[in-house]
């Protein structure tokens, strides 16, 4: 039987062999074969490592024999010998998994030095020193990865050395104090493991590639997996390079850089060198590294062969490559090439200019651009290099991005008033409906409790604007007008900077730069257009967000809350009348008087959004969310209303609720106060039918939320029913309109099949439903969520990323009893999510007829359904 | 082809055909073919009653004919003619349904009545006024139920009658009068009608049937439906039968009588009889009936034909029979006979004589006595007499059964002093577990708000507490010491007594008498474990408790909820010491106190439950529970605490939750402070340890609660087997015990599968999975429960029955999922539903392993689990 083939010699293999031989050793191979200048070497495949962890830690029967069959091919193509003393050939020892896992596995250079070759490498380079450093610091990196002697043994001797020498830095020491420093390492080892360092290079290179097997499965690299939801079965390829030096004089340098911009984006190498040093030196940065375009004066020839390989690179890759040279002695080397990180507006730029230089096609281009990356295109920056100088008071959750800077305010009504002279940021322990006057004029909202879909969070996102949320170390008083965090106290009127997409809180005024939408944005969308097949909604409640929404390319409503229409301050009063009805009468002419805002709203919205659906949602919160819940307060609002403290009170406590979030909200609202719905749902047709007649195309979808079980959308759709019929009637004319549910009551997911009888379109809030499938309410969640994410028990955030196992199963479930119900039932989804890539993209798989999210992140959502079937298709076609 | 046959003289049918022919026409012609003296009829089938509404309400093409040729067979059997003018046959007309449905449907009486055959029947009977009197009541109950004319309009007629004649009663009309009436009628007919009342007997007949089979789909019908749960597409028959007549003089009269004692059980005949007088006089009550033994002096040979009809229907039935009898002239007539209706106490003792007597088998007594009942059998009882003069105040919910009276008190410390010297009732807005004391010294329990699973309710039911919860008309004044409801104010001291079967509360003391639990029970009880096949647990924390359960029969404990054993006096100090810890050492210093109290109540637990299963469960509700709120109880703990009132109050806001059931509380608990779970575990070890080594055999389980996802499970199963193994390795003594979760969160349902993986067993927490799976809060559901239930959303509240559609699903998801990755996982129920008996059906027929349930619902739990076996087996075999 022949053996399997377990290495591969750099040519042997190919890019597409990433999984097999890694991407670092796909990549040398690639490059090899296009015939780019790269140190010989071979790879260890990926399949080794997992037969080793198979085997208990041991080798495959055969691999010592293709290693050794390579090892001479190596010898050969270099023309030096492993171990040879006149001519010894060092090589490095390398991980390289499929996902690049930076600084988790093990390396080794300079291996097949010993006090044999080391003589030679110094006759060789004419440097005593740069011989006996590279020999002390490879015992040394062999003690410690592959022997796994204490690293600080070896530190503490390196440190006695200096201290005897009476010296600071190492570079300092001599040749002849490194050579005694090889000595004392060597006895450090011998103590330590009760055997010599071992002098022949074979014996060093079989340790060392076990020594790399073995640190795919040490701690952090274990953590870096889970943290970055990659696999753990994947195992680690082993690359055994040739070394080469960029330390050996004036014509001998190492760098990296990229073959474009990768901040801008600009079709123009990008990169930095340094001559005669080391990858590390560059690292370390005891030295400033030049600017790529300084070569072209230092090293023509070499620079003119790095633009070769750019182009080749290029053309070849068809992507902006990351790549890493090393020069030795006026030879270039090539030691890494892989796919360039880059800014958003980078990856846009590239994407466009490579469709026009004819690199790629458009769909390639759409999935060059992450969707999450939009959303630096859209929202104020804080400036880089004034941030890192700036004091960092404390960091909370990201709740909505961009950046802002302002005075602080504790309450919504001093931001109000402040706001109209001055920047401010709302600071509160958390907010309420009552702070949303506050919110749309602060510039941006810091919170100590909530967590990602809290209602700052929330509202926050909704407006596009920026929030820190859940900041648990902060205390805030409001009623003394201060607030404490980790030592520090920030009274009103201080400046503080918020960081909405990293969480940062900062002291004092960082400046913030506009984000810059480059030309080829709008080219860019049409392409994304071209390939998405679910629809994009926008969650709005007002004529505004409903312009954003429509500028950024939303196909309809998804959600419009009608509530939020009631906080206004003109209107609250009225709403509140209603609530502290003692009849139905009472209630009634307290309805009158919203009916004809409701219809205002409605009319503006619809016209907004001519010729496209707008789905609205029935009145959801419990009504205590209206009134007032402080004495102080309920004092003042009851001399408004005309109310005795004691009334008003009364009412406030017999509507106090234990679970707000399970209580009286919903359809429950509408099937105790049918008024209420009767009210809504006549201005929605009244508005209608206004604007009909006006000639603009209105497509009004009524929402019914909370729904758990056929029977109460029957009620409540029949009520519909019969005002839509009524109105028809005596205005003679006909209108088209829908009657739908939100699906966020996990017994409506279970129950799908017959709510579908009555339900022409299903909304699912996925909000909610992550609240009931869980058990978690995302007010108070902040509370534990950190744990849960240190001990790896959740990896994301459920009300940020869908929980496809979980609630995703719940969701599933409700489409596909649904669907079977009604064929034609149209599908969507209007909880935070809609705007998640994650999220769409099942949601897509699902077959969702659309999403629907906040107005500022329809591009992000319109993307990241390119992306959901453009993945959907490839996986069909391979 | 031959027709369907749709109509069947008595005899024709037979009492299995109660579908096709209505109860009532079943056990007519049951009774007819026994041989009993039946007067002679015919039914018309349920068909019918559909075939007329499929056809617009008409008959079906042939059914006249039958009708005719069964009229025709009437007449010579009767040896009488419909409509003769010397002989008239009358007939009675009544509804007769698969299920009864007293009161609900129309019946006419005395038809065949005309001008003419009125002659007839004064001529045969020698009494004008009777004849006039029954002609008269005809015209206008064939009037009012069969032509649709207001009923008033006869009302007012006789009204003005008896105005024009200046007497007061029916009964002082003459003969004249009547015959006058007969002509107003007839105008008011006319007039209301356009057309006459029909003398043609026929005419009469058809018209009459057709109204009956209209009166299926009357409003009251059809609501009574509704509320008993019963199918709206059985229709009723039709039982047309010869008029027999009670009020024929001395020798004449009408009865009612049940075959057994249907209070006791005894086995001796009991009813009650009128001389001379109809059906109608007897329910009217201006006479008093007679006990029915005086009949054998008043009528000793129809008394004897009675004692033998007992005999043969008992015999022939085989339960004990509810009769309906008329003797005409000294014959007598049995008119209806159906299973009679029986308390508790009556069902236990003839199920149980009559296996003795011969009559049924145990498993068919096992069927006879409901599981519901059994409560009946264990708690105090309203003296009934009392209670019908006492004043009512307002009603609950029956929120644990049973009765009470005390004197009002409003807050636990109160009650605990004066329990001491008088009974009290503890009255409270709603209750919290601060109020545990109070409860437990207390009669019983009334609360204003909160529904049958509100915390009052389940702690009263775990008590075995009469408990009034959710009396929304209530105003609580707790600080002012008083109660209003409807008008009427309650201060402390005063009386009330609470029926917590019924949810009444009434004003002043009504006396109480105790249950009696006959020998026999003991008996049965035995009969009914031989049946069942799923286990019944009680869910107890306390040994008392524990021994509670293990009398009524439970094999083990399927839920020890650890929390109510830090609410007693002596330990919540220690409790919230351990809360306001500032660190983990702090923390672990207050567990380390906690620990040997937690340990002794296990070792007191374990010892009753000798050789049984125990499941505790770990903490499980937020700790903000466990402290004060009110900032007058916050001063005084933090006194007690030896802390500041800021430190305190600081605490007690960082803990606030907006919504608390889905917030910091179960798993989440130990997951955040680990060192809580620890101090739980080592108690459950320790205890089993030490008792073990005392020759005990303990088998705890330990649940995890509130799971949503493996890896909450994953990890403190670990934690848990390494404290395990640590004091096994200690103490060099081997135990076996169980880590399971329970599965009360939607999301574990969906995931089961994953959870059993690390799961040795799951316990449905129906509670709280009905609330999420709802969305429903059970503290604040009460607020719209009534209008869910008054618009036939819910048809029950889906906390005391399980919803087997909606909760349900998910139920069976999660059995089947977790047996697919576990065979022999152990499955049980321990929410409130555990002692239901629809809900322990469902848990028999999903599968599960066991019920637990509160103590004094384990006898309940017991019998309804046999039933559920008997009901399988009995479908198995049909």
């Amino acid at each position: 039987m022949a053996l399997k083939k377990y290495v591969y010699f750099f040519g042997e293999g190919k890019r597409e062999m990433k999984k097999l031989l890694g991407g670092k050793g796909a990549n040398l191979s690639e490059m090899t074969n296009i015939g780019l200048p790269v140190p010989c070497g071979f790879t260890i495949t990926t399949e080794v490592c997992n037969l080793f962890y198979d085997l208990g830690k041991r080798y495959p029967e055969g691999l010592e024999d293709q290693i050794e069959e390579n090892l001479k091919k190596l010898e050969e193509k270099m023309g030096m010998g492993f171990g040879d003393e006149k001519n010894p050939l060092l090589v490095s020892v390398r991980s390289g998994a499929v996902f690049s896992m930076p600084g988790m596995m093990d390396t080794v250079l300079n291996l097949g030095l010993n006090d044999k070759t080391v003589a030679a490498l110094i006759e060789k380079t004419k440097n005593e020193r740069f011989g006996w450093d590279s020999y002390r610091r490879f015992v040394q990196m062999f003690g410690d990865v592959v022997m796994d002697v204490e690293h600080n043994k070896f530190e503490e001797a390196l440190q006695s050395k200096k201290d005897k020498k009476n010296v600071k830095f190492d570079t300092e020491l001599t040749a002849e104090d490194l050579r005694g420093l090889v000595e004392d390492y060597k006895k450090i080892i011998k103590e330590a493991k009760g055997r010599n360092f071992p002098q022949d290079p074979r014996e060093q290179l079989k340790m060392s590639i076990g020594a790399v097997f073995g640190s795919w499965n040490n701690k952090r690299a274990i953590s870096y997996r889970n943290i970055h939801d990659l696999p753990h079965n994947l195992g680690t390829a082993v690359n055994v390079q040739a070394m080469v030096f960029g330390n050996m004089g004036q014509d001998s340098g190492t760098g990296v850089a990229f073959t474009r911009n990768p901040a801008t984006g600009e079709d123009k190498f990008y990169g930095e060198y340094l001559i005669n040093a080391q990858g590390e030196d560059v690292v370390a940065g005891t030295r400033t590294p030049q600017h790529i375009s300084k070569l072209e004066e230092e090293m023509p020839e070499n620079y003119k062969q790095l633009m070769d390989i750019r182009k080749k690179l290029e053309e070849h890759y068809r992507d902006m490559q990351d790549v890493e040279f090393t020069i030795q002695e006026g030879k270039l080397y090539m030691l890494q090439t892989r796919t360039g990180k880059r800014t958003a507006a980078a990856a846009l730029q590239i994407a466009v200019d490579m469709v026009d230089q004819g690199y790629i096609d458009k769909k390639t281009a759409v999935t060059r651009v992450e969707p999450q990356m939009l959303d630096q295109l859209l929202h104020k920056q804080l400036d880089k290099k004034a941030k890192k100088n700036a004091e960092l008071l404390t960091k909370g959750l990201p709740a909505s991005p961009g950046a802002a800077l302002g005075k602080v305010v504790f309450d919504a009504d001093t931001a109000v008033k402040e706001a109209k002279s001055e920047n401010v940021i709302l600071v509160r322990t958390e907010t309420s409906p009552e702070d949303i006057q506050g919110m749309a004029v602060a510039q941006g909202i810091l919170t100590a409790r909530g967590g990602m879909t809290s209602h700052a969070a929330v509202v926050a996102r909704g407006m596009g604007k920026c929030c820190v949320a859940g900041a648990e170390d902060i205390k805030v008083f409001e009623d003394k007008q201060y607030f404490e965090v980790n030592g520090s106290k920030v009274n009103k009127g201080d400046w503080v900077t918020l960081d909405g997409s990293t969480g940062e809180v900062f002291k004092g005024k960082i400046p913030v730069v506009d984000p810059e939408i480059g030309k080829n944005f709008k080219k860019f969308m049409s392409w994304v257009d071209d390939y998405k097949k679910i629809g994009v909604r926008a969650n709005a409640d007002t004529p505004n967000d409903a312009k954003v929404a429509l500028n950024f390319g939303a196909e309809g409503i998804g959600l419009c809350r009608t509530e939020h229409m009631f906080f206004e301050a003109d209107r609250i009063k009225a709403m509140r009348k209603m609530i502290v009805a003692n009849s139905k009468e009472e209630r009634e002419k307290a309805l009158a008087k919203l009916l004809p805002i409701q219809k205002k709203d409605f009319m503006e919205i619809f016209k907004v959004m001519n010729d496209m659906p707008v789905t609205i949602r029935l009145l959801d919160p419990p009504l205590h969310e209206f009134l007032p819940h402080e004495d102080d307060d309920v004092r003042e609002i009851a001399g408004e209303l005309g109310l005795k403290f004691d009334e008003l009170k009364a009412t406030v406590n017999s509507l106090h609720e234990m679970n707000p979030m399970l209580g009286h909200r919903g359809c429950r609202l509408s099937i105790t106060y049918p008024e209420i719905l009767e009210m809504q749902v006549r201005a929605i047709f009244e508005a209608t039918v206004e604007l009909t007649k006006e000639g603009y195309k209105v497509k009004p979808e009524v929402m019914i939320p909370l729904v758990g079980d056929v029977k109460e959308v029957k009620v409540l759709k029949d009520q519909i029913i019969k005002i839509a019929d009524g109105i028809m009637k005596k205005e003679n004319l006909k209108f088209d309109y829908k009657v739908g549910t939100m699906i966020e009551v996990p017994r409506a997911c279970v129950t799908a099949d017959e709510i579908a009888t009555e339900a022409e379109f299903f909304s699912f809030g996925t909000n909610d439903l992550t609240q009931m499938a869980y058990g978690f309410s995302r007010d108070d969640f902040g509370k534990f969520l950190p744990d849960y994410i240190e001990k790896g028990i959740l990896e994301k955030d459920p009300f940020a990323t869908l929980d496809r196992n979980g609630v995703g199963q719940l969701i599933k479930m409700g489409v596909e009893k649904g669907r079977k119900a009604r064929e034609n039932l149209k599908i969507g989804i209007c909880g935070e999510h809609g705007g998640d890539p994650s999220s769409v993209e099942f949601c897509h798989m699902v077959g969702m007829d659309y999403v629907s999210c906040s107005p500022y992140r329809v591009l992000v959502a319109r993307l990241a359904a390119a992306h959901a079937a453009i993945k959907e298709e490839e996986q069909k076609i391979y």
